[in-house]
């Protein structure tokens, strides 16, 4: 099958990578580029393999019978099944996981993928492929309320107004009162369409004034404006996987007595209710659709400040 | 009035320091160094002026007539009263706080200090000086118990035997199951004594299996051994005010999807009811007692991996 692969130096196409077999194998109709993917082309998680783990498509083949032909989309994390983890509701943290396209098998930028069944969601038919492209992304999102428990009196940042910015931006202004601040105009201007207030700029007036902030902003100074934003006692939720990773400064964390709150993978059905019901609108986060052999231009676009940029393989 | 100072390079000695004046002035009986005061003296916060923030003493002055004459101790964010912060109870977050012998206020390794009169607390009959001295940072490891709420059924790891990780780990012991790490002998032995479990190493089955893990090592490791030792989804509390500072790595943080709490000082109340109860021992805990005029090598003492020095100005 053809598929586009990280070989721990750089990225590359194979038109006859060897199919996936076992669990369900599933015909990816679409697959995203997500920040992390744009992370691990430079060395983040040390992986090799085919990339991807944002997808829609039809299941090929299963175990269960009944899945064959269904519409689907997958979360990305494989447990083990039986550990303390897993046992105890937590499998997207199961020490033995593999996880597609970032830890153990490959991943969603090919013809076909492997999951195990129990991964699987099928869609309704009222969710658009381009639209179900956004569900594990936006399963991120709603895992900020699935870890913090958001008072609706509350004012919250979101920083960024990129692919993850404009989702956690839309799910958080459902439950609170939320400012985007971005540096786009394009795109805070569509997070503003729908409904939600937006800011090019820090004023003096926000400094301290956020109940809880967000960072998606997947840059390393992201918690520095973070800790602007928020009030003493506060919380800070990380959501770009490196960007707040090396070398931050706690210092503020400790005298505000912040809490900061790690936030990855989330719960795939509230994603899929929002799309359905249409509470959650993805229109014009699209930016562009390359074929798998235009890789290269696809991943230069995407790293270019693009919103979601998709694979049809 | 006899003092130690910094002046933002050296610490120093001045036996006729100027008096403070107004609110409520305490003649210090006894004072603690800490180590926040050692970070200081390399630089933390910028402060100029009379050091120390733990102390016992006896009111001299006052606007409250009542209060000359009793054994106090004090809270040492002096708040402004009227602002958001103080108006909703965290007072301890004023923007405009003073911080006695941290910011904007001279501190307690002198004959007297001043403090607003509210700060005060009237110490029990039955609570020493040598125990008063205690409650300051005895409330900053009540402050845990303030900040998260503490299940009985959790296992939580203290990380450092020193002056704070011994009042942290009695602290948490009343609540939940603690194991504190340290490298001290002597120091665990203590714990040992008051029956809280103590380890002097890290075993591989350690990691991830503590529902909170405390960092009270005041070394720039702390955070980084703490997320060995946290489960996913655990809370990291961060009570070292600088060695969790700069050149942190938050990766682990949002990979496990830790919740870390910034903590700094907490509530006099429980403090010193737990003295005067008897239900946390400070004995112990006291290493050596100096004069001001022995500042080096008190401070040289307390750095050199002592528990508590104390001055009895």
């Amino acid at each position: 099958m053809k598929a586009v692969y990280f070989d721990g130096s750089a990225l590359g196409y194979d038109p006859e990578f060897p199919d996936p077999t076992g669990e369900s194998v599933v015909r990816v109709s679409l697959a995203g580029i997500c920040g992390t993917d744009l992370q691990m082309v430079s060395g983040y998680m040390g992986y090799r393999g085919v990339l991807g783990h944002e997808f829609v498509g039809t299941v090929a083949e299963s175990e269960v019978p009944d899945m064959v032909g269904r519409r689907v989309v997958g979360e990305i994390n494989a447990a083990c099944g039986v550990c303390g983890m897993c046992a105890s509701g937590l499998e997207r943290h199961c020490p033995d996981r593999t996880v597609l396209g970032i830890l153990g098998r490959n991943g969603a930028f090919a013809e076909y993928l492997s999951l195990p069944t129990r991964n699987l969601h099928v869609l309704p038919d009222s969710v658009p492929d381009r639209q179900a492209v956004f569900v594990e992304p936006l399963a991120a999102a709603f895992e900020i309320a699935e870890q913090v428990s958001i008072d609706p009196r509350w004012r919250i940042a979101v920083l960024g107004d990129g692919r993850l910015g404009q989702l956690v931006s839309m799910v958080l202004d459902m439950s609170a009162d939320v400012v985007c601040f971005g540096r786009h105009p394009d795109k805070l201007a569509r997070l503003g369409r729908l409904g939600v207030r937006t800011s090019r700029s820090m004023e003096p007036s926000d400094a301290g004034s956020f109940d809880m902030v967000v960072d998606a902003t997947g840059r390393a100074t992201g918690l520095a404006d973070a800790a602007r934003l928020a009030r003493p006692r506060g919380i800070i939720v990380l959501k770009s996987t490196t960007a707040s990773g090396g070398n931050q400064d706690l210092t503020q964390t400790i005298i505000n007595e912040f809490t900061l709150v790690g936030s990855r993978c989330g719960p795939f059905a509230p994603a899929i209710n929002a799309l359905a019901s249409g509470s959650i609108s993805v229109d014009g986060l699209v930016d562009s659709v390359y074929r798998l052999d235009q890789y290269e231009q696809a991943f230069e676009r995407a790293g270019g400040g693009a919103l979601k940029v998709l694979f049809a393989p």
